[in-house]
């Protein structure tokens, strides 16, 4: 079928039910797969995308000129287009994927009853994953790796922009299953871009979803997470902060602000605002201040902070709650912790904020006070990363608090049971 | 206000509002408490529910008049009514609470990083729990208890019939929370029996409420699955399975089956089918069908089960799917370990399902292959409880696989977040 023919509207619930009780079916066979047979797949995988590069290659142009055609933002032809240095990069993250532990079968935690009963707490596959992302076709590779090596049967739906390419990396993901013996219903990709498939995913396909992950921006996860009917791991947004407490090194929270905001201000982990103590103003607001400055950065500020440097624009109500992802940050004077923390209570995401302090106590009052998935004292919010985190790669950041929370790798996509093992045991009373 | 007069419905969504963000800012007070402070209201709970015997029994007199008014069933006035044993055990269930470790703050884990940071990752409580129920007063201490030890705060619905009981019972638990000082707004009853109310605690109390568990009946649960937009802790229903494996010791297979089905026909993990392996079916089934049958308790069979004991009903169809809550079981005759656990797949809710055989291999297999909260191996299905796994007081058994599965305790009601230390570092590249 070529990408760009839509399946008529009435058959694309019926098309997403097979492809669910496909991967319901697949998902019972992965729970049982190996260790060693999802890494070969996954060697497999990089293998063939490397020996496919070239049509590969062909494939993505085809979504280029289309994208093109379309006038299409660059950073939009950005993100879909690929080069021999993005595909060596997806092979490899399968190769790294493949060298992560298997956290399939973990006993997470073992214990004994008084009556013998010997019980385990251990970790299995969630089931069914549904991957929902934007015109980026390495997503394709990324996510159909990390849900095989948890041991989950995955439903990739990729921007209908970047079908051919996602077909065509499919292909290689297909290649790597059946290579190492596994079902090729365990990675599968949505074959219509009609966009009735996404709700159709949404509502579960009859209970063959477990979970959603939306891969893109705030619309994209915000339509997920107003209309799925099964759990999702997402962020919406990550409005993240740094407060710099009365007791700060003043070069340290320097250093730290700038990498937060500047280093790539675009992704989730950057610090959108910066909250400084009163305590320290005097001292410490200026060169904060200019420091951002100096990088590039956009600075909207409360009266005190405009009154450091006149290039600082005044702050509207709205930047307090505003994710920018690009240079532009919002700075604030607070009258110590408990402000600092009412305001991240108030206009932060749950996802990471970060004071700067010298003083413990301090530290451990915000550690503890501030509800977010991640919180930091005296490093940087860029740490925000599955990787950094030394978890390995990673499908996003969540801030709910079910389940996964923070970043989402191969760890956060299992559940467990509890495994009981008795010698005829039965139940008084 | 009386309990019988309703709140006009156009008010229910501001009272219901209200209540959630009162909710939501207790939680707040709530997440920082200390054990010792949580400990000492559930004692002073405990306490108040003994002085106040007597104000509790004349309002539960209240709502059994009304209840028998209305020609309810024995059963269900039964499940209303209290006494000094009942009150006693709520009172000394509070305590058992206080005596459970406090999961908030408890670090799950912690590591170190290559660049020195230092990550932990640290139990918090969820936020709000919302509690659906039916009139069953005990669960309005039960649960009460449970979410603030957990550090959670509360929103209870009771069933309407029970709405006397429930407002003595919670005047005793808001007595303790201000004797130890702790926000009244902590645990909070729906003052209103308008069903409406319902309603909108299942769609979240405007962002209020983290997650929905209902306590009751079949039809309690599949409203509130049905209807929730916020996360559910449930099980909808427990349809659990004995396989007497070819290589089972009769007479433990006979013992296990009896306990699993007879000990208390109309919990959750209950026993509802038998499957016998026919390799053992010559020599077992005959037995085991007539201890049940002996030990009271109605058996529908296929042909096969039928031919050894004429009081065997003809088994239907539905009869697979059925929770029978009652001392009725049914019992097929299957061919093998994989036909067992594909029967499990097909007709079973998730719940606890257990194998009887003295070959470790074939335990391993329906241990590692049957998709449930709980497996057990050589034990009754009766246990499937969170005392008898040693977790203390629960507020129920989750099917699910997000979050929460299996016996939900008091660590089943917190989330976790990520505490990074570090000395300035911001990150490269």
């Amino acid at each position: 079928m070529d990408a760009a023919v839509k399946t008529p509207q009435a058959n694309v619930a019926s098309v997403m039910a097979d492809l669910g009780s496909r991967a319901r079916s697949a998902a019972r066979i992965l729970a049982k797969a190996e260790a060693k047979a999802k890494n070969e797949a996954l060697a497999a995988m990089a293998q063939a995308i490397r020996s496919a590069a070239g049509a590969i290659l062909a494939a993505n142009e085809k979504d280029i000129a289309a994208a093109k055609g379309r006038d299409r933002p660059a950073s939009f032809v950005d993100r879909l287009t690929l080069d021999p240095d993005r595909i060596e990069a997806m092979a490899g993250g399968l190769e790294d994927i493949a060298a992560l532990d298997d956290p399939v079968g973990d006993v997470i935690a073992a214990w004994d009853r008084p009556n013998g009963l010997h019980i385990e707490r251990v970790r299995t596959p969630l089931g069914v994953i549904g991957i929902i992302y934007e015109s980026r076709p390495n997503v394709t590779a990324d996510a159909g790796g990390l849900c095989l090596k948890s041991g989950n049967a995955v439903i990739l739906r990729g921007g209908s922009e970047s079908q051919h390419s996602a077909q065509a990396i499919h292909a290689c993901l297909a290649e790597g299953l059946k290579k190492a013996g596994l079902p090729q219903d365990a990675i599968q990709l949505v074959p219509t871009t009609d966009r009735a498939a996404v709700g159709e995913m949404l509502k579960g396909l009859n209970g063959s979803i477990d979970v959603i992950v939306p891969r893109g921006g705030r619309s994209l996860v915000a339509r997920v997470q107003e209309e799925a009917r099964v759990p999702v791991f997402a962020h919406l947004e990550g409005i993240c902060h740094i407060y710099v407490h009365a007791a700060a090194d003043l070069e340290m929270a320097r250093d730290i602000t700038v990498n937060a905001k500047m280093r790539r201000p675009g992704i989730c982990g950057a610090a959108e605002t910066l909250l400084v103590d009163r305590a320290c103003a005097d001292a410490g607001l200026e060169p904060l201040v200019g420091a951002l400055i100096d990088a590039g950065c956009e600075v909207r500020g409360d009266a005190r902070t405009q009154s450091v440097n006149e290039r600082v624009v005044p702050a509207t109500p709205g930047d307090w709650s505003t994710e920018y992802l690009e240079p532009v940050i919002s700075v604030k004077v607070v009258d110590g912790l408990e402000q600092a923390m009412d305001h991240i209570a108030r206009y932060g995401s749950q996802h990471t904020d970060a004071i700067v302090t010298g003083d413990e106590a301090a530290a451990d009052a915000f550690l503890n006070g501030v509800d977010s998935a991640i919180v930091l004292h005296n490093a940087s919010t860029q740490f925000a990363d599955g990787g950094e985190f030394g978890m390995g790669a990673e499908i996003g950041i969540a801030t709910g608090k079910m389940h996964a929370r923070g970043p989402v790798g191969v760890e956060q996509l299992t559940s467990f049971k509890y495994v009981v093992r008795g010698a005829g045991q039965t139940r008084p009373g």
